[in-house]
């Protein structure tokens, strides 16, 4: 910073406090401050997730949607992509843990797959390397699907003759489309453009009004207070691993009904114990319940334990507050073709 | 008919011919002679099912459409009208007895819910008086939401501050709107909307190429071959009962799995064993597997069936041909309104 000359026999304190102290206050204070920081470790969203793997195309993404409604290729024809990622619930069932076919329990809450598709990877624990490898495993877990094999779902599909249509218009020049790798390129290419710009993202760009004056506070406490050392991306969140429980066991403070080791189950590494993805927190506030095991009902709880165990810190009421606040400015508007249901394929 | 004054010396029968047989023939094979006929007994669909005892309004509509998207309302958070009647595929579920909470399973097939509010009852065996009974008996119905009272849904509902305002928009003047039964008004609003015109309506408002030639041939067969006789009104079918196997028992030629006495569960009459609501014909070609059951997967089954023990009839392979191409006619374009994904209330 230049200090410009002043005048003589000005009095040294008013210099400092002219050039130094009252510009930095009225900075800081300002929304102009709020924003470059929140610009440097969060940022506004994109407006979809590419992959140089799975190129969008809008016949892809036509195709994925329908997919994602699809429930025929689950083995008691009741599970779809939005079975557990209802788009009336913002992309999750609001369920402690989803329900797959014949009412099978999954091992762990579901995630939105809003703003999903450009994390390090997919699911609670890493178990999934992308929005397409998990499309593609869903079909056959044995709690999601529960289909016996890939080939069996290539078998029903290719038994809707609109679908030979559609995989030929959105994998042209292939001689056999209809494929289980198709599939999931499809789902992943529809995910890849459901993102949800809401109020934060209104604010960053300068829309000063977007966000309340409690959100922003609210803002400020999150980086303040240290949230934004894990949640950070314009996703905030879903870019690296953390133990869940850093200053005290997680099941302490939840309502967790077992102790589930996280990352452990995939890598075996005893420091990836209670090690899970770090969530995406956009639309947080309409994806309760909260955890890996939705142990948590209300996102109060959900901050104030954050606070408590990954922080160490006793938040106040206020600061619950006002984080609570700038979690609401996270949610977004769905996107239009999201929000329009896909008419399924007949047998002919 | 007033006959014409025709010169001397022409013959007779050349007289007849040009008076009684060829306009006759040509009328009868024109496509104003199958209009005329098929608006009498059959006709196009209304633009809404009203109802003197639940108004439609705009209100009750937005509400309703909310409302038969929202799965919080049932015992296990999975189950809401959309669960059994998916948009996506035309309202019914695809399945052969539809799966209610903690997947149990429902005595009958489901029907759509589109084209169903003028219908003499709901259900398959007439227990439901309206779709507005049948939203409200689905709420604690043991294989449908399985809510142990009426007023366990009202506390859920409740607990959404948005549903306060929907309801008191729909149900203006009432002190406590939030109730069972203005669930049931607003869905049933909803459903009463849900009429899908086809191609046969406008072939009856008189496009002509809105149906093929084969069509328009099934629709004569229809009327021929005494399918009408059941499957009148706009909506062919929902105005009487009938009982399912006149001329042999329907397990004979069905693939069901146990016998199911029908309308007599109901009225405990000898006369109503084997009973049924006549379906409505409208989108059944988009809402397979058939009859009360869902015992028979395909429509040219169905209809072989159907003419062999509703009519005593082998119909031929053409015959039958031409009739499921004239219930393709039925299929009907889905309201917009209808094909727009709700948001539901979050918790505040």
């Amino acid at each position: 910073m230049r200090v410009t000359s002043t005048k003589m026999h000005t009095p040294w304190f008013l210099v400092l406090l002219l050039v130094f102290v009252l510009p930095a206050a009225a900075f800081a204070s300002g929304d102009e401050a709020l924003i470059t920081r929140a610009s440097q470790v969060l940022g506004p969203l994109p407006a979809s997730m590419p992959s140089a793997e799975n190129p969008i195309t809008p016949e892809k993404v036509a195709l994925g949607k329908i997919l994602f409604w699809e429930p025929r290729i689950s083995i008691d024809g009741t599970v779809s992509c939005s079975k557990c990622h209802p788009i009336p619930l913002y992309a999750a069932d609001g369920l402690r843990k989803s329900v797959g076919h014949n009412c099978k329990e999954n091992p762990r809450n579901d995630p939105t797959v809003f703003n999903a598709a450009n994390q390090i990877s997919e699911h609670w624990i890493g178990n999934r390397t992308s929005v397409e490898d998990q499309a593609k495993q869903a079909v056959t877990g044995p709690p999601a699907f529960g289909m016996p094999s890939y080939e069996s779902v290539e078998k029903v599909l290719r038994s809707y003759w609109q679908y030979e249509t559609l995989f030929r218009a959105a994998f042209p020049g292939e001689k056999e489309p209809v494929t289980i790798d198709n599939f999931a390129k499809a789902v992943g290419a529809f995910e890849r453009t459901l993102v949800t710009p809401g109020p934060f993202d209104a604010f960053l760009k300068g829309s000063r009004d977007a966000m309340t004056a409690q959100q922003k506070k609210g803002l400020g406490e999150f980086m303040d207070q240290g949230c934004v050392g894990c949640h950070f991306s314009p996703f905030a969140g879903g870019q690296m691993y953390q133990k869940f429980g850093l200053f005290a066991p997680y099941w302490q403070y939840t309502k967790s009904e077992k102790i589930d080791e996280g990352r452990y189950a995939v890598t075996k590494a005893e420091n990836d114990k209670y090690v899970f993805k770090v969530p995406v927190l956009r639309n947080v506030a309409m994806t309760r319940p909260y955890f890996h095991d939705g142990s948590v009902d209300r996102l109060e709880d959900a901050v104030r334990i954050m606070g408590k165990i990954q922080l160490g810190k006793d938040l106040s009421q206020g600061q619950v507050q006002g984080i609570v606040a700038f979690l609401h400015a996270l949610t977004g508007k769905i996107p239009d073709n999201a929000l329009s249901v896909p008419i399924l394929p007949s047998l002919k």
